[in-house]
């Protein structure tokens, strides 16, 4: 698999379509664009309908625009028209985004029942299981014998309709679904009975589906999938009919998101507008978080501040300050980290918080010590003085005890506000962290030193 | 799915087993555990073996340390019979590391074939595609005809060997894998042709297999399962002989665990010790990070120290200092994220390095600007003093230009020299952010308002 290594030749590229997959595809054509405009849009002009879309879906975001704006309208109607539901949905509302007109062109450009599949899945929420899932599946009414679904089986993998089929859904005369039968157990049955006589030759939860609710949230969804270990997920709508699948592909995408949302989320930056073209739109978003940090920053200096006659009668307090309040800074990043992941994981939940803070304040503490020593006897020898190492080592404590507290607590509560616990816990965090550190320190110096 | 409400009352959890997924008996097992340890070992006592090894599987690592302890070795022999040969050495390994003994004895209490297999996947290194493999899997040989393997797999089902099957694969005589067909094919296909006659009526790479080899590392797998969007993933030792398969549930978990691992990492966090029952080990791996963080606070504080006669003159220095350094930290924090991110989902790669850098420079040069009218205004008039103003605004500027440099450099730099690049880069650059923030502060400050 020498998946890496892009091919940069148009001509080769386009030779070799067959045997490539569309995301090789497109990170040959990623490599193209750098070299020439050119190239890119000879290669997008030659490129076969059914594959297109797939590569388009592959593309980074800035490209896929490109290739909207290139491509004319009906081009693009019979790229989407290749497409999964879900994703000639998803292409179709990003077009809009670019060019609201065009995307009118290219959704008039389709068939009857692509059209009002697209509609009706553009009304979910992109957070919602719907947006995620594809109406192409298989399913068989409960009468029918399981040959003549095999037929629609062969006619739907002919047409390209039907691809990555696991399973039957079987569904009765009101299209609820209500048994779901794995091929590996389909193919050992005799296709001569109907779907009913099987059922009712195997016990009662045999062919039970795991479904989820068109409206679910997708994180939702993606937990699921992930607990029970599901290949495919049937997703059902008003009366537990049956609209759609989601395949683990889409879910793997989802958890992939998720985690980096989460990253990003905790050094303060927003996955969103990370692709813009527009830097400047990009640096305003990391501004806001910025932003925040200058106000917490600018409130540890008023604490400072208060003590700014201890510092000019012993300047050595302005040279080991903030010491206190990195290490309260780290520590608190660790707990932090943890907690947030594994609120999101489940292994945090209300029912265990308060272990899950005891636990973290028991860590930080005692690193608390072992730190409070090393740094009192270091700040005793560097200045000369052992009440200063006192000092240190004291306000070390204070400073490690919080941020193990605060590090667990501020995740928790924000997530029992139904606040994302990633937004914010960090420079929450920091504001304790340097305002405990910076006020302890400083305020046993007064007490203790002068 | 009320997968969320755990069934405390142990006599109703084992009346209840069989409408319950593993995960979701695990899930009320640990409530019980909470509640009482008789209950538990009642429950542990009760379950059915083809039940508790999938059970065992889903509980956290302190429970599943408990149950070796708790069960005699002939009842885990039996459980462990019951699993796929992945799941199987998995749990014989985690037996080692609780009671080696212990192990030896439920080793022996397997039947040879078994044995055998566990044997030969213990010899893969953690981080090997082969040791997340399984090698129960559904193969044909390439003259026999698809109805002759279907009852093979009918056999295999019913003895419960065979599960999650959504392809055969097609081996020679020498067991070489040579295609792959999805069920989705081959039940509309003649059950009474060979495998060589289908093959033969297809186009040439119709059924190739995409494959991973045993030694390959499963960050690798990983990645190119979540690329070309697969199911399941055969796996294939010397010359190509097919020896086991990795289904994509095991590859979710790859991704959820990387994803951990890196959010931990920038937080200064090692994943596997945060989970020990001896806190003191998991604070003594915190307190390594905290050390390393300790070392770069002295550093600074000893930058601080070079200043110390011009902070005693003009003491609202000390006061503002911190913010420099902290907007330093949180601008780096921001871009060494994002770069450690994009380099791990391969969006950043070292052909386009030199675009990333100037990317985040801009951004944090921006934003640089951006913060230094605000602060200098701020200074400037808190302190009554436009000079200090100018200081400030000056050595914000800088900081926020290194902050972007070595936050998009760092990482890059680590990975070039093939170390991971979440490990050990947050502590370079709050050294970085830290000593240019109080070294241009103070050196500014020094040349300029004295």
């Amino acid at each position: 698999m020498s998946s890496e290594n892009a091919i940069k030749n148009p001509h080769e590229l386009l030779e070799r379509l067959n045997e490539l997959h569309p995301s090789d595809i497109a990170y040959s054509l990623k490599k193209i664009e750098k070299e020439s405009e050119d190239d890119f849009y000879y290669v997008l002009k030659e490129i076969p309908d059914e594959i297109l879309g797939e590569v388009i879906l592959e593309l980074p975001d800035n490209l896929r625009e490109d290739v909207y704006t290139l491509l004319p309208s009906q081009r693009l109607s019979d790229v989407v028209y290749e497409l999964d539901s879900d994703d000639a949905t998803d292409i179709i509302q990003e077009i809009e985004e670019v060019d609201e007109e065009k995307a009118k062109e290219v959704f008039e450009g389709l068939e009857e029942e692509d059209k009002h599949e697209i509609n009706w899945l553009k009304r979910y929420h992109e957070d919602e299981a719907g947006s995620y899932m594809q109406t192409e599946l298989f399913s068989a009414n409960i009468n029918e014998t399981i040959s003549d679904s095999i037929k629609r089986l062969k006619e739907g993998k002919e047409s390209d309709e039907l691809e990555n089929i696991h399973q039957v859904y079987i569904v009765n005369n009101e299209k609820k679904l209500i048994a779901s039968i794995l091929l590996e157990d389909l193919i050992i049955f005799d296709f001569e009975k109907t779907y009913e006589q099987i059922i009712n030759e195997h016990e009662e939860n045999r062919f039970k589906p795991f479904v989820v609710h068109d409206k679910d949230h997708i994180d939702e969804v993606a937990k699921q999938v992930e607990k029970y270990d599901l290949n495919v997920v049937p997703v059902v709508g008003y009366q537990g009919i049956l609209v759609g699948r989601i395949t683990s592909d889409d879910i793997l995408d989802v958890i992939e998101e998720n985690a980096t949302e989460q990253m990003y989320q905790l050094a303060g930056v927003n996955d969103d507008f990370e692709h813009e073209d527009n830097l400047l739109n990009t640096a305003k978003k990391r501004a806001l978080w910025l932003f925040l940090n200058l106000g917490t920053a600018i409130l540890a200096s008023l604490v400072i501040g208060m003590f700014d006659k201890t510092i000019e009668a012993f300047v050595a307090l302005a040279i080991l300050m903030p010491i206190v309040a990195s290490m309260g800074g780290n520590a608190g990043t660790q707990t932090l980290a943890v907690t947030v992941r594994q609120l999101a994981l489940g292994e945090i939940d209300f029912d265990n918080s308060k272990d899950a803070i005891k636990k973290e304040v028991f860590i930080s503490l005692a690193n608390g010590f072992i730190f409070a020593i090393i740094i009192g006897i270091i700040a005793w020898f560097w200045f000369n003085t052992a009440l200063l190492g006192l000092v240190i080592a004291l306000s070390m404590i204070i400073n490690l005890f919080s941020a193990g507290f605060f590090g667990a607590s501020i995740p928790l509560v924000l997530k029992k506000m139904d606040i994302d616990p990633a937004i914010g816990s960090t420079v929450l965090l920091t504001t304790v962290t340097d305002i405990v550190g910076f006020f302890s320190f400083l305020m046993l110096a007064k007490l203790i030193l002068l």
